[in-house]
């Protein structure tokens, strides 16, 4: 059992906790009573801010976490024989218990990737089993933004994603557990590399910014949505206080906060880069494009900052095999605490 | 759509907001980092207290919502051939979406029960298929206590049943969103009716009772719940922040908070029954043991009453063919809403 | 173990074995090699016979058997949220082993029926909860045609239920393993009581009628088809060597083959009816209109019959509670095998 | 649509017909009436004969296909959230429409393998990932002997990924759809090859070596089989004439008539494999070791040998990106068909 503490790591954006205005807007929500399951004054504005930010056609669906949101995408867009395709470390791939296929029924079809990215040839090659009763048939393509990996998709190769999914009737979906991050990253709107790339479903992420918890599948073109609320209902990702979701997000997108929280944690991130980067020792093994650093570093070097750093559980190591580390900023790393850490990687490279 | 607003109603408990404690609770724990999905210490403490309340042997998991908690139970205790017995009128059959079936991959068989309870013969009749592959195999017996229908089991009548199912092999699941609501009206305490009478695993809510959101599963002898963190997991109910979850659990197990809240909306539920039996033209059509009040009465009524209460979404007509409504009472229910409800349906009678 | 012998029991038309014109044609279609999954000329022989009496617009896909053809039917036309209707006593609600809800995920909402048909109004008062995201959504009502009480559904009756159905926007399934039985107690021709009376899809059963094996699922309505030989087999029900299943199903359809089995098993029981309704303390409960008689007696006469008829497993109690038998003849019970029956059943009733 | 011809291809050996003896036992088995679902002296003679080949303790299960026998074996071996261990070739990867993940819920992991065959390391790398609960849990290792390669694992190879697997707790299946074809390759018995190097189940194929239809699931270890005749029933894959499939499986175990056709198909694919050796300009991909051959020939080659040989489907193409093709030889594929289709090939590459 390791535990909270007032020391910071690295381990994940979800070690953090709730921005204080994100609660403030839950304390005020809780004045008297409201319809339950989404009939209430909150859900409402934020379905409006949703629209704002994502287009007017937007259809929004508050959920409980990332999780429901893949896994109610996978199942309202695919029938029982349909597939999505992703990367081999797509987060539905190798992080949701076999969700995906167990509960929506979806298989992944999997592809390598580079830096996490999926390319539009990805999708192109699965063009030789249409119509092959024997496979299964890939409908949905699922992208990370920003990916599990620290990179970004530019809203050009979402765009040119989008563009292979559609000529061959398949429809695209983002893993946007980190959107935050990568369109403060690019420095565009939201929508930029979600409805104007050719995206047609979202899910759009709030915990891993300073939400307490709460995420959002966005529907963005007209007619997707059909038949979601029972989706939703029927997968368990129906909040009955709705209410205290929805504020959430109101807090969220409103006066940008989504986005200089999410700023703030790619700046602590690409601090954090620039200071390794002196260390002979540690090689970034990935382009640093959003709040993530992957290294590799000695085994040695490894353990002894495991040690040395003052929170129980300080970063990941991402693979065992090949001693590559993940270290993850959130809205609430302080300069201070990248100075502190990179100072101990210095010190546990240096003594390896 | 309706709206929140200063005035109460009495369309569901879940209709009300977060007690205040809850609140702070969740502020308190809003400090630092911790680390996610449950290893941080307050999930450690609710696990304590959870112990205190349903004995040694309790192994809590904290959930989203109570479609988590039911359909998470049915997944974990259940072969994908086997079954689970309940009433008709059972939450898991009639407003879970068909989750059970679709998510758990469990075959509800359903009991016709009186006032919403179901009896040993309910399950000893069973016994005829065993062992007949054709047949969905029964293996456990899920009751609500308190009941979808108000009323309560005693713990001797929980006992019998349990006995009845353990003497065919069968588990014993408890719907407990309103377990708190039962063990008030009996005065027992909460493992008198669960633990003690031989009861498997609960489910048990916290929504109802005045959390933002949060349940928990509590598997009550050893070796139930192994495994069960990746049942929970799979079907998206494992919160990243989950030391949010957890405060609000310390908050509502600690001090009785969850007894005086619970004692306190059957005791609204009872006033109110008491004033509309003074009136002709309501009938009580089941004992009022819980928090909520089923009547008859004309449907002149019925509308008059839904149209004069100034809350949005008043109350719910349980069944259209048969004039019954829901009148259900919340831990924020005060005695003038009452008591002003209750003039208001002597005034929609007498209209009629 | 029981098992196999010369004499003929009236336990199912499945332990009747093969029509020797069956066996004639695997025979005659056993030369040289055919392409796989149904690429293959007998299939294509096959699909012209079902058009010729379902209708030019019938679409039939070969199974294996006829728990494949009703779970494959009800995967194909719902969606995950989408339930079905059907009787209680429904083949598929009591003798699938939850395979509707497990496999195909689809919830069953069971209704009374009598005599094990189901009327239009249990189709219409399913309306309440439409539109209501917690109830699972009726999308498809299912009937069996004959009965699983053998009892027959006239084509008005049927059509009344389309009727009903589709005013709702549901669709009509017919689970029709003995559908034969049923075209020719009524003396119409297959397509009477589905095609033109506004069923969508029908299971048509093989396996009871003659066959080694197979059943066919045949689509009514352009469109509904579509994406169906994915579902068959992904649900294990496609056949490699298909001709060996299509030149059984040319057999049966050409020449009537499939009339003069069903007419002869249905007349075999209105010969076993009549017999026994001349015999004190047996009364049959249910209209005798296909190839099933359902009969109360006492129990020492049930025990005593099954004691001393000279097959294994002479019949089925169907409902130990109430001590009521199902006596079923198939294609090859002979009128002596009836005869000999009726005595048995005096003797043991006598004796009782 | 192609179709039946006297002549004979090379696509696959379920284009074959089934073998006279098997007909002749169904016919034999075609006299008087049969318990239904297994209960009938054929089904015991077939299991007597199951145990002679696997061991005393096998339990065979009779299913309709390869697809039912390998994904009621994940189903009944896998809990939810468990997962099984494949090559990326697997037939249950790539050609079983997603019925692992959509029907039995099991998630594959593949590895990749060298000409199809899977390494004890590729085992023991999925270590890292136990315990977590985000990632679904090993818990079988499912191999294809022979493979969809054509390649053989000894029984010495078996045996050490067994022995892997059993270290971690893991059950090893076997993919046996042409297991008859390596046991003769390998000069063995089938128990060499499954039972006594440390398998737990197994899928014994009948369809690809002369059956009409029918396949087994074989549980090799006491206790395993427990409960699976309520698997096979809900994924519908039990036979109601079940006499009719053990028949077949009667003629095929006894007097070694499986070995001398899977030897004979063997026999073939070599001697075709030593013909095209001779021809420059086709190159074997992968080493003939059952009864297919793999090789690479120019694409004008391969178009002109589909176009030339007198059978409508005369290969596969099994990769387009490559050119490579599969040739497959069968049961009843006689020399002279190898003779002419080597002199084919050799006229198709000469005219390239």
């Amino acid at each position: 059992m390791t535990g909270s503490s007032e020391a910071r790591g690295f381990a994940s954006d979800n070690h953090a906790g709730a921005h204080p205005q994100v609660l403030e807007a839950i304390a005020a929500a809780n004045r008297g009573h409201a319809s339950a399951y989404g009939d209430d004054p909150h859900t409402a504005a934020a379905g409006e801010l949703f629209r704002e930010h994502f287009g007017p056609e937007a259809q929004p669906f508050l959920v409980f976490n990332g999780s429901g949101a893949n896994v109610a995408s996978l199942d309202a867009l695919t029938r029982g024989y349909e597939a999505a395709i992703c990367t081999e470390v797509a987060h539905m791939n190798v992080d949701e218990c076999g969700a995906p296929e167990r509960v929506a029924g979806t298989k992944l079809l999997t592809v390598a990737g580079e830096h996490g990215k999926l390319a539009p040839d990805d999708v192109t090659r699965f063009e030789a089993r249409r119509g092959d009763e024997h496979f299964p048939q890939p409908r949905l393509v699922s992208i990370t933004e920003a990916t599990e990996l620290g990179t970004v998709y530019t809203a050009d190769e979402v765009a040119a994603i989008a563009e292979a999914a559609h000529a061959l009737g398949m429809l695209v979906h983002v893993d946007g557990s980190r959107l935050a991050n990568a369109a403060a990253s690019l420095e565009v709107p939201l929508r930029a590399i979600t409805t104007d790339a050719g995206v047609d479903v979202v899910s759009f992420g709030g915990t891993k910014n300073g939400l307490l918890f709460g995420e959002a599948v966005v529907f963005l073109r007209p007619g997707l949505g059909e038949g979601f609320e029972f989706v939703r209902k029927q997968l368990g990702q129906l909040a009955s206080k709705m209410r205290f979701v929805a504020a959430q997000f109101e807090a969220l997108l409103r006066d940008q906060l989504w986005l200089r929280s999410a700023a703030h944690a790619n700046a602590m991130a690409a601090r954090l880069a620039a200071a390794v980067t002196e260390i002979d020792g540690v090689e970034i093994v990935h382009p640093v494009q959003a709040n993530a650093v992957f290294a590799r570093l000695q085994r040695a070097a490894i353990d002894a900052l495991l040690e040395s750093w003052p929170y129980e559980h300080p970063f990941h190591v991402w693979d065992e095999r090949d001693d590559v580390v993940r270290w993850m900023c959130a809205w609430d790393t302080a300069p201070e605490d990248v100075d502190r850490f990179a100072a101990a990687i210095a010190e546990a490279v240096a003594a390896g």
